[in-house]
């Protein structure tokens, strides 16, 4: 699986079925959220009133499952993703592992940034990413910061959390900024109270990470934040990827440097 | 008329009826393209493919003539531009000084980028801009380039220029690039041919500029292209600002670099 367009193949034949950090080293990954085309116009609106949680990538033609050829030639949103959410009314009522029996003619597919992106940049330039070197996924967090809301779309925002060592935040600040599409420079920097975050061992999505002395817990605008916001605006059908498990591209992290 | 909402109060009391270039100086100031909302979500698909000509800033809830407070607190988006242009099927039909009589229920207002934003960090570091020493409008070019289709939406991208000192043409790239949202670095540097631009003395829009020995033309998105866009694709009815003619922000100008 050295390239985006084998790893989707791998995933829609049901050969990979776990998270994709580490698939495709290189290639962009993307969160995903999917909505009736009578909620896609708001959240678009939403998506432009919040661009640092939700970057979009591309939007689909309503009952096309197909990204645009630049993103990922030949793609089947409905299938190359290894597992998905099913958000109802406010719940979470689904995770299956395709959308063929979900999707609709009036279904219009977003692809936003994902933070995963920019981390080939941080480690390439000596910063550490925890997660990475534990082999997890990265620890994700509900926050007190609301998003500016958009028609029926409010909600809190997530953020995710990579532990940095103090001498080299500034660095990660400056790396990131360089990747306005994929979330950026950091929200917030150190004290996780200040976001209303109470345990960092206990993440909301994803796996806690150990954040050793003389580091500072570094948090970014994440794209699970329209999963926090399907529950908080009980959003009558939204449908995402499972956290960590992406939509991988065919376009090189590199390329999305500003 | 210090203040942006001075402006659009003077604007909408019909006391300015001329371009806007230097009105509320350090606001930032946007291009308008207003939809109805059948054509809408497809028009936001177009921008979403084109950031470059078409960074989308604010869109309003359908019906709605009042863009998002954060960006102008109490505008009117139906008389507070100095002047507008109906396009209908493929042809301009109208230059109105207001909107009154335009306005449906089922109109969506969209502010995008625009590219005078970064012209005072131009100044401010040295770069000189022709046109503003000049007391006119910048010039504007239909390109042979085609825009990324969306939906109906196709056609050619339309670009500003700028005369810039050889030895300075980098300092304009660094400084533009800080500003993704106002269309960013340049698209073009140099021979106007390659863009299919025949005459730089005739500009499309605007007003033409003179070029010194030792000056290179430089190119950026603009934020006319939707209005080529609607002469291209036949669209059935997209109001916009008359070109030069722009919405005036609360924000500054400063705040839009990233």
């Amino acid at each position: 699986m050295e390239t985006g367009a084998q790893a989707r193949e791998a995933i829609r034949a049901g050969r990979w079925t776990g998270p994709t950090a580490g698939l495709a080293p290189g290639y962009t990954q993307a969160n995903l959220v999917i909505l009736p085309k009578a909620d896609a116009f708001d959240f678009l609106r939403f998506a432009v009133r919040n661009p640092k949680p939700c970057p979009v990538l591309d939007v689909t033609a309503p009952g096309s499952p197909h990204p645009d050829p630049l993103w990922a030639e030949g793609a089947d949103l409905r299938t190359d993703l290894p597992r998905y959410r099913v958000y109802e009314h406010g719940g979470l009522t689904a995770e299956p592992a395709d959308l063929l029996a979900w999707w609709r003619d009036d279904m219009v597919a977003f692809l936003l940034g994902c933070s995963f992106t920019f981390e080939r940049a941080l480690l390439a330039e000596g910063v550490p990413v925890r997660h990475l070197a534990c082999g997890c996924n990265v620890p994700m967090y509900r926050t007190s910061r609301e998003t500016r809301p958009a028609g029926c779309f409010h909600g809190p925002l997530v953020v995710s959390m990579r532990p940095i060592p103090a001498d080299q935040v500034a660095k990660a600040v400056q790396i990131t900024a360089r990747y306005p599409s994929v979330h950026g420079a950091p929200v917030h920097i150190g004290d996780p109270a200040a976001l209303g975050i109470g345990d960092l061992t206990r993440p909301d999505y994803g796996d806690p990470v150990p954040i050793q002395p003389g580091e500072v817990p570094v948090f970014w605008a994440c794209g699970v934040t329209p999963q926090a916001v399907a529950l908080a605006s009980c959003i009558p059908l939204m449908i995402t990827h499972a956290p960590g498990h992406m939509f991988i591209t065919d376009r090189q992290d590199i390329e999305l440097a500003g």
